[in-house]
C-alpha cells in the first residue's frame, strides 16, 4: 500500500514537522523499554507478518513508538486519533514520513473530520478490514457494531440510520457514515466484523461499553481488557495523571499551584494521582466521592472530603476525574471565584457542563490561547477559565502521559494483540471480554525495571513453597489489589 | 457462667489494672465508630442472644471494644490472645472486671501457656464448643482441625499424636493438648467442629491456611475471609502499619529516623504503609521485592529497589513485611553497622532468623529493656538491636494499630459474624472460604466517615444509570483495586 | 567530692535503674557523633581539668552523654533538670552510679523540690560556685541574678525578698531560697556571679531573658546564645519536634493521627516541624499565625491558615508551639469535640490555660494515666484530653528529642563552653549575649555527616574565589537563613 | 516621548502578539495581589509623577504587571530583559501597545543585541538618565559603573576601553558600547550615575556584586538588596523553583520524573525547592553540597548527600543550583547514561561547562527543539540532553516563576523604589547596600494572604508585651531564619 495523501492514503497536518517528530520519537524510545523489549523478543520472527492492525488511539509520540513496534513485528498498520484535540502533528508526520503506518489525524479535528478519520483507519483497500483493533475509548469498536446493526436492519426493511433521530452530535456523524456507506456496500461492516480476530481496549469507558455488549450478547469479536492490567490501570491512571495534570495546568495557565485550594472530583485511581500531584505542589486539596471506601481512603491521606456544592466559593481549581457526567454544572461555575480554573482529566467532556456554559444567557467568551478559554458571567463580571474545552486537560493542554507510563500501557496492548493473534485458532477467546493473564502483567512490569536500575529479589525454592507460589510467578492471587 | 479465676474461668495478669483499662476502653470507643454503630443497629434486637463466640485475637484495648460489642449484641464470649506478647494486661483485666467475657491472656506467655489459653478459650462448660470463632492467624481453627484429625486416627488405630514427632515448638504444644485430651473425651474436637457455624479470620496468613484447607476439602465449617475486605486489608495493612511501625521503633529505641537508611523488605500493603511512614519521617528508604509489579510501584514512589544482600553495610534499620520466611539471616546481620535495628511487622518471627542469632557461636546477648535486645557479634564487637524478639514490632513494642483502624477491621468481623449467624440455616455458606459482599465493605467505610466529618456526594439517578451502578451501591466491580 | 546521698551529694529516684540507664547511654553514644568527636578532639588534653560546670537541663539519657563528655574533658559537673517532669530516672541513676556528676533530679518533682535541686546544683562545697553554667530556659541564671539583686538590697536596708509578694508560684520558691540563704551568707550569690566565667543557654525563652538583661545592663557574666546556632535552632526545633511530637501523642493516647484535623498554633521552626509531622502522618493540618511571613510560608506548604476561635468544633488535636501565653483558653476548650486532645510543645505550660481548666466550675478531672488527663465539662459532658499537664508533651509523654538531634544541640553547648573557657582571659566576651561563630556552627554539622554517610563536596580554589568564600568556610554570610 | 519603532523608541519581535499578551496580563493581575494593592495604596497620589525608571529584568508577563504598576504610580519607564532568552514576546508587545513603557527586548537576542537593548533602556532623550534602576543580575548597574570608570580614565589619558583586551564575550560588548560612546559624550555615564537616586537589585549574584563594590568604596549610588527580603529569597527561590523546575523539564522533554534518579547540585534555597519538587514528583533525589549545614539539612529531609563524580552513571537528571561555576564538566557528561538530562536553575550558564561541550572533539549536536539540544559523544554514541543551552531552565524552557511568586518579589521592588525615592533627600541611604526594613517585608507577605483566604491571628496587648514585640510588628528579630 502506498502512502500518498492525494490518493487518500493518509492525512496529517504538516509533513514538514516529520523531522522534529522523528527526533522526539528517537528520544521516546529510550523511555519505552517495554516496547523496545517486545521488538527484541518478537521482532526477529516477524510474528505479525501479513497482519492488518487498525488503531484508534491518541496519535502522539508515544503512540508512534507503539505503531513502529507493531510494524517492526511485521504488521501493516492504519491509525487515527481517538480524540479531536490529542494528535501531536509532528508525531503523525514522522510516522507517515517513515512509511510505518497510514495515519489520519491532526490536532483540532471537527467531529465530522474525526469520524471520517476513524472510517479511513478501518478501510483496507481490497480487504474486508483489519485483522485486529487497538482501541481507546471504543469508538472504532462502536462504529463497526453500529454498522453491523444498521446492515441487519437494512437487510430486513431497507431502512437506513437517520442522523436526525439523535441529538448526540457524535452519533449523528456515525449514522451519516453508515447511511452513506449502505449504498456502496450493504454488508461492509458485517464482513469487517467477521474478519476481525479481536480488539484490545485500554480505557475504563471503552471497557465498560465492551462488558455491556458482552452481557447483552452483542459483542462481535473477542476483546481483551487492557485497562485492568495493573500495569495499565495503576500506572496510567495514578502515575500518569500525577505527572500530566500539573503539566497541563501549568502549560495552560502558568498559575502557582502552591497555596491554592484544589478540588479533585472523584478519588479513583485517576483522582488519587491528581490529588497526590496537587498536594505535592503545595495546594490544599479537597476531594469529592460517592463511594465510601474511596472517601475513607482520601481521609486517611489527609484530604478533606466535601460536597462540591458546599465549597464553591473557596475553590481556585476544579479537576474532574470521575468518568461520570454532570459533575460541574454552569450553575456551580457561576458561584466560583474570579478566574477559577476548571478542567477535566476523567474521560468525556460531559464531566463539565460545556453546553450549559456555552448557552448561559449573557456569558462572554474570550480565548486566551488555544485550549484556554475564559468565560465571563454577566451578573458580576467574574470569569472562569476552562481548559481544553472540557476535554482531557493533559492531552489538550500538555502532551498526555509521559513515555515511560505509556510504555507500560502499550506493552500491554502489544502483548494483548499477540495473545489474540497467536490464539485466534484455539478456543481460548470467545466473544467475551478478558483481562490479560497475571503472568503477562508481571512481565510488563519486569520489562520496565531495568531502565530504573531496580533489582528484583529472587525467591528461594523453600520460600516459594512456603507462600505457595510458583518460583517464576505469578506471585499474587487474582483479587490482589496492589 | 461465673468469672472466677480460682475455678479456672479466667486468667489474666493483674485485676488491679482493670480501672485503668476501663478508662482507655471508654476513650477507644469514641475512636471506634464502626463498632459503636453496630451496637446501635443490632444491639436492641440482641441478635446474638444465646450465641457462644470464642475469639483468638490480640487481647488489646481495641479488641476489648470488639468483645463488648459482641456481648452488647447478646453473645457469650470467651477470649484468648493470638500472640504471646500482644496482650495488654489492663485491657484483659477491664474485660474480666466488667464480666463481659472470660479471658485467658497476659503479656509474655510461654508457648505452653499460650496453647493452654487457646484451649481454655474453646472450652465451654457443658457445651460442645463455641457457635462461632473469631480468629486471627488461624491458631484456634488449627487446633480444632488437628484435634479432629487426631480423633479420626485414634478411632482407627488408638494412636495418639506424638509431640516428639515434630521439631516445631508450637506443634509440640498442640499435639500435647490433643494427646492429653483423647483420654478424657475421644470425640471432643469432632463435636466441637460439628457445632461450629463458622469462623471469621482476619490475617493473610490465616486466610491462606483456610484456602489451603478448603482446596484440600478439609475445611470443617464455613469461613469468612475478613482479611480481604478493602476496609480491612488496605486500612489495617497500609494505614495501620504507617502509624504503628514508627510508633514501635520510637518507643523501643528513641532513635532518630530522619537521615537514616531504612530498608523495607516487601512492598505489599504492609510494606507500602511502612515505607510511607519511614519516608515521611525523613529516612531514605530502600525496598526489596520479588514481584515486579510491586517493585515498579516502589520505583514510581521514589524508592530505590535493591537486593538486601547487596546493601547490608549501608543500613540503619531493617523492617520485614513479607509474610515469608528467612528474609534476614544471621549472616546478613553479621554484616550490618553497629547498632543497626532489625524488626518484623510481617507476620511470624521466622521472617528474621532468630534461631540463627541465638545459636551464633560466641554471640553475646544483652536485654536493653523488654522487647529490645542487643546481640553482639564476636568478630568485631558490633551489635544489632532486635525488636520484639523478631515478632510483630508494633504489637510487641507499641500498642498495635490505633483504635480507628481496628474499628474498620473489627466492624468487618462483626458483620461477618452476623452473616454467618443469620444465614446459618440457609445454603449460603458451605465449608468454603468467602469474602464479605462488597456492599458490606462499603458499609464499614461509611460508618467511619462521620467521625472524620467527611461528606459523601450522592449520585443522581441519571448519573447512576450513566455509569451503570445501583444508586445505593455497591459502586465498584469485584476486581476493582482501590 | 564524694557521691553520697546521705551527705546531700546527689538525689535521684532509684539507683537500681542505673544499669538500664547505662545500656541506653551506651546506645545513645553511637547516635551522638558530635559529642563523641569532641571527646576525641579535646579529651586527651583534658581541656576542662579543674573546671566546675553546673548544668540545669532536662536530665535525660542524651544529657547524660553531654555530662559524660564534659567530664571526659576533665570537668567536675553538678546537674539538675530544668523541668519538673523531664528527668529520666534511669539516666540520672546511671550518671550517679558512674560518679560522672552529682545529680539532683527525678521525674515529678514539686516546685519546691525543683528549686531545691537547682540550688544544690549550684552549690560547690568550699567554692564560690561553678566556673560555668549550662542552662536551658534560664532558671539557673535567674536564680543567681535574683540572688545578687536581693543581696544588694539586703546590704542597703537589710530587707529580704518576700515570697508572699508574688502570686507566681515559681518566684515564691526562688524568693524563699534566697531569703533563707541570706542569714547564712549575705554575699553568696554575689561571689558566685563574680566567679562565673559565663553561661551557654539553649532555649528561645532563656535567650530572650538574657538579651533583656543585657539590654538593661544587668547581665552579670558573658552568655553564649546556643539557641541561634543553625545546628541548634533548625535541628532541635524543626527536626526534633517533627520526631517527638507524634511520638508524644502516640505514646500518650495511641490515637490514629491519619484523617484527623490538627491545628498547629504558631508556624515558627517548632510549628514547621510539628505541621510537617502531622501532615506526614495523614492528618489535615490547620495553622494559626500572627506573623504574615510565616503565615504565607504555611500557605505555600498547603496548610490552611485560620484563627483558632473560628474552627474550634472541627478540631481533633491542638498543638501549641508559640512561645507565647494564653493560646488555648478554657473557653476555647469548652467548644471542642469530645475527647479532643490539647498539648503544648512550645515552652511554658501557660500556652494552655491550665489554671482556667482547673478552676472551671463543675469540671471533672480523671487521670487516664500519668501525663494524660481528661477534663469533663459539666454542660454537655464532653471531655478534653490534656497531655503533660500543659507542659512540653514530647518530654512529658515521650523521651524528648532523639539522641541525634540532641547531639547537634549539645555539641554547640560543648563548643560554647570551650569558647567561654579558652577565651576567659581575653577581651572577647563581655557581659553581653553572643552567638557562636559560624565556622563552629558548620563544624557541628560536619561532625554529624559521617554517621549518615553523607559526603561533602570540596570547593576548588577557583570556585571559592568565584563566590568569594574561604576554602574551608564559613560558606555563608551571617544573615543567611538556611 | 513617543513609541515609534522607526525612531528607536522600542524594539520588540512582533506587535501582533500584543492582544494575546494583554489577555495574559489581565489574568496575571489577579494572581499578583501585592502589586495591585500597591496600585490601590500609592496610585491615587501618583507618587512617582515625573520619575524616570529604567529596568533590566526578564521581560515577562509578570514583569509587565510590575511595569504597569510603576507607570500607574506615575513613573515613566524604559525596559529591557536581563537574559537573552527570557523575554516573552507577547508580554513585550502588550506593554508597547499600551504605551506603558518603552521596551527593548525579544526572545533570542544575540549578545550584541542584548547590550544594545540595555544601552537603549538607559537612554532617556534629553535627560542624563533614569532617576532609579530596577536591576536583576546587575548588568544595568555594571554598564553604568564601567562607563564611569572608562570616562575617568579617558579624562586622564584619552584611552578608551579595548574590547580585544578581554576574552569575556559579554565584556567585549560592554567595552564596545562605552568606547563608541566616548566620542559622542565623554561624561555621559558620569552624569547618569550622578542623576541616579538608587538601584533595587533582586538576585544573589547582583547583590553580591553590589556588596563587593560597596566594600571597595566604588558604589556610585545607594542600592537596596531586594534579594534578601524573606518574601523574595524564600519565595522566589524555594517556592518559585519548586514550581518552575518541573515545569521547565516537562515542557522541554516530557520525561517521566517518577522513578528517575535526579541529582540537585547545591542545597541552598533554590536547591531546597528543586529537591522538594523532584521528590514530590516521585524521583529519587541525590544532593551535592559544600556546606555541612546545608548537607545535614538535606540528610534530615531524606536525601542522599553524595559527590557528583562518584555517582555519574546512575543519574537520569542533573540540576545545578549553586550560583557557582564549573559544576558539571564535559568529562562528567561523558560518563552519563544515554539521554541523561542536564540543566541549570542557578544563575549563569557557567554552572554547566557549555564551552567544554561545544568544543569536545567529535561531539555531534542535534537540536530537538528550541532550548532542547542533544549532544552525542563520539566514543559510545550516548547523548546528553542539555536544556536552555545551560541558562536558566525555568525561563528558557518554561515561563519562569508563576505570577504569585513574582508578585512577592516585585512588591519588594516597588516598596524599595518607594523607599529610595521618598527618602532621597534624607540621609537614610548612602552609597551602600541596604535590605528593606522587616516591617516592609512583613507587609509584602500580608498583601498576599487575602488571595489565599489565610486569616492572621492578632496578638493581644498582653501577648505582645509578653514576647516583647510591637503589636503591629515587626514580629521577629533581624537574625530570624524563617
Amino acid at each position: 500500500m502506498g502512502f500518498d495523501e492525494e490518493k487518500g492514503y493518509f492525512k496529517v497536518r504538516d509533513m514538514s514537522q516529520a523531522e522534529f517528530g522523528r527526533k522526539e520519537l528517537d528520544i521516546a524510545e529510550v523511555e519505552m523499554p517495554g516496547l523496545m523489549s517486545c521488538r527484541d523478543e518478537f521482532g526477529p520472527s516477524k510474528l505479525f507478518k501479513g497482519v492488518r492492525i487498525s488503531g484508534s488511539l491518541h496519535m502522539t509520540i508515544q503512540t508512534a513508538v507503539l505503531i513502529e513496534t507493531l510494524e517492526h513485528l511485521g504488521a501493516s498498520v492504519r491509525w487515527c486519533s481517538c480524540n479531536i484535540f490529542s494528535t501531536q502533528d509532528h508525531a503523525a508526520a514522522a510516522i507517515v514520513k517513515a512509511r510505518t503506518s497510514a495515519v489520519f489525524a491532526w490536532k483540532g479535528e471537527s467531529l465530522e473530520e474525526y469520524w471520517w478519520c476513524t472510517n479511513q483507519m478501518l478501510t483496507w483497500e481490497g480487504q474486508p478490514g483489519p485483522h485486529m483493533l487497538v482501541d481507546d475509548g471504543g469508538d472504532a469498536t462502536l462504529l463497526i457494531h453500529e454498522g453491523v446493526k444498521a446492515e441487519k436492519q437494512f437487510a430486513i426493511d431497507q431502512s437506513k440510520p437517520n442522523p436526525d433521530s439523535t441529538s448526540n452530535a457524535e452519533m449523528k456523524c456515525v449514522f451519516t457514515i453508515i447511511r452513506d456507506g449502505l449504498a456502496k456496500d450493504p454488508t461492509r461492516w458485517t464482513k469487517m466484523a467477521e474478519a476481525c480476530v479481536g480488539v484490545s481496549e485500554e480505557t475504563t469507558t471503552g471497557v465498560h461499553r465492551l462488558y455491556q455488549m458482552a452481557k447483552a450478547g452483542e459483542l462481535l469479536f473477542p476483546a481483551i481488557n487492557v485497562n485492568d492490567s495493573v500495569t495499565k490501570s495503576k500506572f496510567d491512571n495514578i502515575y500518569g495523571c500525577r505527572h500530566s495534570l500539573p503539566d497541563g495546568i501549568m502549560r495552560a495557565t502558568d498559575v502557582m499551584i502552591a497555596g491554592k485550594v484544589v478540588i479533585i472530583c472523584g478519588f479513583g485511581d485517576v483522582g488519587k494521582g491528581c490529588a497526590a500531584a496537587m498536594k505535592a505542589a503545595g495546594a490544599r486539596v479537597l476531594v469529592t466521592e460517592i463511594d465510601p471506601i474511596c472517601a475513607l481512603q482520601a481521609c486517611m491521606d489527609g484530604y478533606q472530603v466535601v460536597r462540591l456544592k458546599e465549597v464553591l466559593p473557596e475553590l481556585d481549581i476544579i479537576v474532574t476525574t470521575t468518568g461520570n457526567k454532570d459533575i460541574v454544572m454552569v450553575a456551580d461555575m457561576a458561584k466560583l471565584k474570579n478566574n477559577a480554573i476548571v478542567c477535566n482529566i476523567g474521560h468525556f467532556d460531559n464531566e463539565i457542563d460545556m453546553l450549559g456554559v456555552q448557552t448561559y444567557p449573557g456569558i462572554k467568551h474570550s480565548q486566551i490561547k488555544p485550549q484556554v478559554d475564559r468565560w465571563t458571567f454577566p451578573e458580576d463580571g467574574h470569569g472562569v477559565i476552562i481548559l481544553a474545552e472540557g476535554r482531557l486537560v493533559n492531552l489538550g493542554c500538555a502532551t498526555g502521559h509521559p513515555s515511560f507510563v505509556m510504555s507500560n500501557s502499550f506493552t500491554n496492548q502489544v502483548l494483548a494483540q499477540i495473545e489474540l493473534w497467536t490464539k485466534k485458532d484455539s478456543d481460548t477467546y470467545k466473544n467475551e471480554v478478558y483481562v490479560l493473564p497475571k503472568i503477562l502483567d508481571e512481565k510488563v512490569a519486569a520489562l520496565h525495571l531495568g531502565k530504573l536500575n531496580a533489582k528484583l529479589t529472587k525467591l528461594t525454592k523453600e520460600q516459594a513453597a512456603y507462600i505457595d507460589v510458583p518460583l517464576e510467578g505469578p506471585y499474587k492471587p487474582a483479587h490482589y489489589r496492589y
